[in-house]
């Protein structure tokens, strides 16, 4: 059956994250909704990234197998009618046959936003922080994180159980337009990897530990030691980076009875 | 009575608009409610712009006077703790007692936020065109707009009735992150101008009139040559802009009984 590869945006405030859970509102379960309408009969979604509840996306990648009566670009554009108004399907690709967004991903990119001072039309896409921080001391401690291999100290228990070693792949953190965004990529994350990293560069800003902090956290791997989980709403998975003989299609793009 | 000059930012979509009608929510009169509680006594509020149902602020500026029984640092604290999450104080000054928002303003800066592509993120916070625009074309017909004195054909009947000239003091359309940014500042302007100028560059963009069309409708005046008016929720007032004689503050702040 033929494979695709979607990338989409979506708006993290009314899901309870990506993964399909009985009951509760989900946009695995809502793109699993769509898909079936196409296709007459159930379509199981694969995600890169299995975003919490309240993480907003901009560029994640899911993977299906479909037998699709449409190509691809016409399966796009039902699938934008077919889906609410907080999820946008953004493109549509014919996928290798053993492409899976997760498995197939060699990294992910994500986007933390602190606003500096308040701001109320986005309090919605980012953490509005209540004090005020020091970014010098804040970029201090990113040495640290980027030369890193275990994370276990930024991860919940249960996140870091199947292994905490991820490959930093960036992290810079950028002053614009009266925000601080902390962007982050690496092959793998462990749970809520990214909001206690920021949580905790947080402390480190407003004075409360030096930035010498983040490497004894990450010297013990002792959670305690870090800073509370940063808000769900100020976090946005940004794109998913795959090999590049996962992206090309396979050679002909099979017609389907609408053609 | 001490005059303030307050800086604030809204998120329009939960409001009718700027100004105080019976019977619905407003920023005046979510700000009169507040100021209220702190005088104990009816405080009128005024403001620079009476932005419409649905339109979003990050600068707006507000003036009114009062019997503060706080200093403006802990009267914006104040502020902050009784508005609605929608309503952001940002900046509480002194004001000469001439002062008046709407009528000591120079001009007004306005910001229109066009999205090339849909994201559901940020489907609050600009208008997500429909179809493919050409930035060119659109710019092409910003000089006329630049030169022009009359805007009459950019207005709604009754927003031309008591004059159409204004001075433009900015004119710019910006491509950055997957979106166009009109930039537009005026000594005044028209009832929906902002919104039916954008909606006219519009169909400039996706090639249904030539940039020339502009030209046409200020030159005849013919609102019927125009545009459809853009929606509401894409459009910002950026900042307000006051002349310096009317910044500055009175010598003394008065000190009141909680100093």
């Amino acid at each position: 059956m033929p494979v695709y590869r979607l990338v989409l945006a979506y708006d993290g405030e009314r899901f309870a994250g990506w993964q399909r859970q009985p009951g509760l509102r989900t946009v695995q379960g809502e793109l699993e909704r769509a898909l079936a309408v196409v296709a007459r009969v159930p379509v199981r979604v694969q995600g890169a990234g299995r975003t919490d509840t309240g993480v907003h996306a901009l560029g994640q990648c899911a993977s299906f197998a479909l037998d699709a009566p449409l190509p691809a670009a016409r399966l796009l554009a039902s699938l934008r009618g077919l889906l609410p108004e907080d999820v946008t399907p953004r493109e549509l690709h014919r996928a290798p046959d053993d492409f899976h967004a997760r498995f197939s991903a060699a990294a992910r990119f994500y986007t933390y936003r602190l606003g500096l001072q308040a701001c109320a039309p986005l309090r919605r896409l980012r953490w509005d922080l209540p004090c005020a921080v020091d970014p010098a001391a804040m970029r201090a401690a990113l040495p640290a994180l980027r030369a890193a291999e275990d994370f276990r100290g930024f991860a919940t228990r249960e996140g870091a159980a199947r292994g905490s070693v991820c490959r930093i792949r960036e992290l810079e953190l950028v002053e614009a337009d009266g925000e601080l965004r902390l962007h982050i990529g690496a092959d793998r994350f462990l749970h809520k990897m990214v909001r206690i990293i920021t949580g905790t560069l947080v402390e480190v800003g407003r004075g409360r530990w030096g930035p010498g902090r983040v490497a004894e956290i990450l010297l013990t791997g002792d959670r305690t030691l870090a800073g509370p989980t940063a808000p769900a709403h100020g976090l946005f998975l940004r794109r998913v980076e795959y090999p590049e003989h996962q992206l090309t299609a396979p050679p002909a793009e099979p017609s389907g009875p609408l053609d």
